[in-house]
Formats: structure tokens, C-alpha cells, sequence
């Protein structure tokens, strides 16, 4: 299934004892639906707060109900800050993360004004001015096959960390700043610590040369903060 | 007090015992900030759901925290669904509502699709088709001093329904519809109503000379239905 959510009052996707996250209430919803226990994968596991316009989750099911139907049904059943766009069978060996060819991830800042109450669940607030230009040039750094242990949270136990990044483009529509980034596979906080950091050669504090030194350095502490969650988007995943 | 929130999870301005309304969240921070008791009048008594961009709220007090300090010192301690854009003092006798020489408000309409998780809460969701020019056309016979009985909520017990309608400006940015409507003063659920029944308007279900006979008939039961509370923005009040 195709889904989407608005990520604000989930705790991230991954099951957690007690607390309500996106594969518990898929797995209520469908157990709702199809009497069985079933257990959902997706393709990738959002933090709290990150949200989804094109996830994609699979599970098993000896359920009767079309395929196809599955999205109208759970929708009927699902709370509204979960949508089910496409529901559809697979080969029965397919996994949502591993067969993954790509993801696209958007990161939206709002450069309007800072504490906006109706952006603050769907935006990073950011008012300082940013030197645009240097950030195309570093972002143009990232592009291609590279070691990003630099831009991996500390503590992710990851072995490889070597990914190819087909696009990362900074576009602004004022009062929106958006930057689009596709790879073949992401590290732990990736987008959120690229994004983190490019902010910081926008500010003037780190130059686009520097920047390609901290990929080179393979070393977290050389990069910038991380950026908050509320701003990622897991935008569609490709197989 | 200048006054920007998320309608979301307010039960509307108004205090109603047990129930997270705008005006007791402001008074439960001023007693926090001024040790006073202090009671908030507002502008425009938004209903549950519904947004405003700049409320005006005022409240007597003896405290010696100069009035433009109260703005930061309040976000400081307000939940981050409400912010103070501005405080200033006023005369003594100062009333928001009775003052207020004008209001306008925003309606907006999500026109992509239907069930969109991040906007569900700021936009009404309408994917039908719409009679733009139709609705521009019943739109300006809005526009000036009429009696707009036909547009109160039932059972409201105001007795004089003649308002000054100064704009009533319907503008598609494709994926929003926006109706912008200025006047002197509102009934309860007016605009809502309005953007109700022009929405009849644009789907083709009525005329915009029907359209004029409703305002015409001073009657309820003549006009569409109340539009969701979720599209609606009070953007600003003149004095």
C-alpha cells in the first residue's frame, strides 16, 4: 500500500510499547478489516514527527477482501491523519525496504516569520538570511556515490555507508525554501543532517569547499546540526 | 493584544467550563505572568476549528510589566498553538468588539484532493468542479448594505442583520480557492454560510440571480449549507 500522514501525533513509525505510531494503527485498522494479526513493513521508518506522502507498507494476508479494496476500507476505519492512497498485490517475496531501488525525501523551511502557529508541525521555521547560491554549490557536492557516515547519527550501528545521490535541489518559492533529495538509500538523519548542515555554508559559517571536506572526513562531528523533524517529508519510494 | 492560533484543538474562543478555549488559555497566562485574575474580551468569538491570523483580544490590569512586554513574556509561556504578534495599551474604555470598525476574513479551499492529511485541519476540501466566473458574479451581489438574514446561523438572537459587505474577492491559486471578505461587522456563521451557498453557485446547482433572491428573502432555509469550520480565518480587525 501507497500511504500518507501527517506525522505530528504519530511517535515515528516503528512500533513502540504503549505509544501510538504509524505500523500500530495500519495493524489495528487491518486487523480490524481482516480479522488476523497482521504485521505491517515499510520502506522506511519515519521519526515522530516526519511525514509521509508516499510511503509504502506491505503485509501479509490470507484475507478474501480485493486487493484493491483495501485502501477504500481502511480508510473508512483509519483516523484521518492516515490516508491510504493505493492498495494493490505483490509478488509474495517483496519487501518494502530491501527492494527499494530509490527514495525521494523533501525537506520544507518557512521563511516567513518564526513560531507561525499553523506551520509549526509541517515546516522547519527559519528567518535568518541565507546565502542560496552557496548552498546550490555545496548541495551540487552531495550529488554522486559517496561515504555519508559524516551526515549519519552517532550511535547507528549501519556498516555501509556508501549511498549514491542522484538529486538534491534547493528551490525557493517564497515564503517556502525546499530542498528535494533522491538516493538510492538513506542513513539514519541523513536528510535532516545535510539539510542541518547546508543551512549552516546559507549562513555564511561554513564555505561550499568546507562542506566537501566534511563528506570527506567521514567523521559526525565535523557536520552540522541536525535539522528538525517536523520539516521531512518521505515523498515516494521507487522499485 | 494581537492574537495569531491554530483552531485545531480549541473549542472555539469562548470560555465553556472543562473545555481548552482561546480566551481561557490567555487568561490561565496572564494569572501566570501578573498574579491578577484577569478576564480577556475578544474581537470575533471564533468557532471551534477555526483560525485567526490577527485576533484582537484586551483585558484590564494593575501590572507594571511595560503593555509591549506582555507579547514576548506571554509566547513564552503559551502553548505554541497560540502566539501575541503585538501588545500595546489602550484607552481605558477600549472595546474590541464594539470598536472594531471592521473585519475581514479568509475562506480556503484545498482543491487537489479530498482526504489530504496536512491539510485536513486548514482547508475545507472540495475537488468538484466550480463555476469560478458564476461564483465572482454572485459574489459582488454581496457587496454593500443589505440585511443578510438569510446567512445567519438559526436561532441566533441578533436583531439588527443589516450589515456593510466592502469585499468579497474569490481568487483560485491552483490548489487553493480563497474567498477574502471584508465588513463592518458579522452574523454568527455568515461567511460560512456565504461560502456554503456560492459553492451551490459554482457547482451549478444555482443561479447567481437565484443567488441574489436568497439575500433577498431574508430567510435561512433559502441559503446552502454552513461551510466546514476548518477553511475559516480571521485575518484582521480595523478600529
Amino acid at each position: 500500500m501507497v500511504i500518507e500522514y501527517d506525522g505530528s501525533e504519530f511517535h515515528g513509525f516503528q512500533r513502540q510499547p504503549g505509544l501510538r505510531t504509524v505500523d500500530q494503527v495500519i495493524e489495528t485498522g487491518l486487523a480490524q478489516l481482516t480479522g488476523e494479526t497482521n504485521t505491517v513493513t515499510g520502506a522506511g521508518r519515519t521519526d515522530a514527527g516526519v511525514h509521509a506522502l508516499g510511503q509504502v507498507v506491505a503485509f501479509d494476508t490470507e484475507s478474501t477482501i480485493p486487493p484493491d479494496r483495501f485502501a477504500p476500507a481502511l480508510n473508512g476505519i483509519l483516523p484521518e491523519d492516515i490516508r491510504v492512497l493505493v492498495s494493490e498485490a505483490t509478488a509474495d517475496q517483496f519487501h518494502p525496504r530491501y527492494d527499494a531501488k530509490s527514495k525521494m525525501y523533501q525537506y520544507l523551511i518557512y521563511r516567513e516569520r518564526v513560531g507561525f502557529t499553523l506551520y509549526r508541525r509541517q515546516a522547519w521555521q527559519l528567518t535568518d538570511p541565507l546565502n542560496l547560491e552557496a548552498m546550490q554549490t555545496a548541495a551540487q557536492k552531495v550529488v554522486g556515490f559517496h561515504d555519508f557516515r559524516s551526515f549519519m547519527a552517532s550511535g547507528s550501528s549501519v556498516q555501509n555507508t556508501e549511498r549514491t545521490v542522484t538529486l538534491l535541489d534547493i528551490a525557493e518559492t517564497r515564503p517556502w525554501l525546499a530542498f528535494t533529495v533522491a538516493a538510492d538509500g538513506f542513513l539514519y538523519h541523513m536528510v535532516r543532517n545535510l539539510v542541518g548542515t547546508l543551512i549552516l555554508v546559507g549562513r555564511g559559517m561554513m564555505t561550499p569547499d568546507a562542506f566537501a571536506a566534511v563528506i570527506a572526513a567521514r567523521d559526525r562531528t565535523k557536520a552540522g546540526p541536525t535539522a528538525p523533524a517536523q520539516g521531512l517529508y518521505l515523498v515516494q519510494v521507487a522499485y
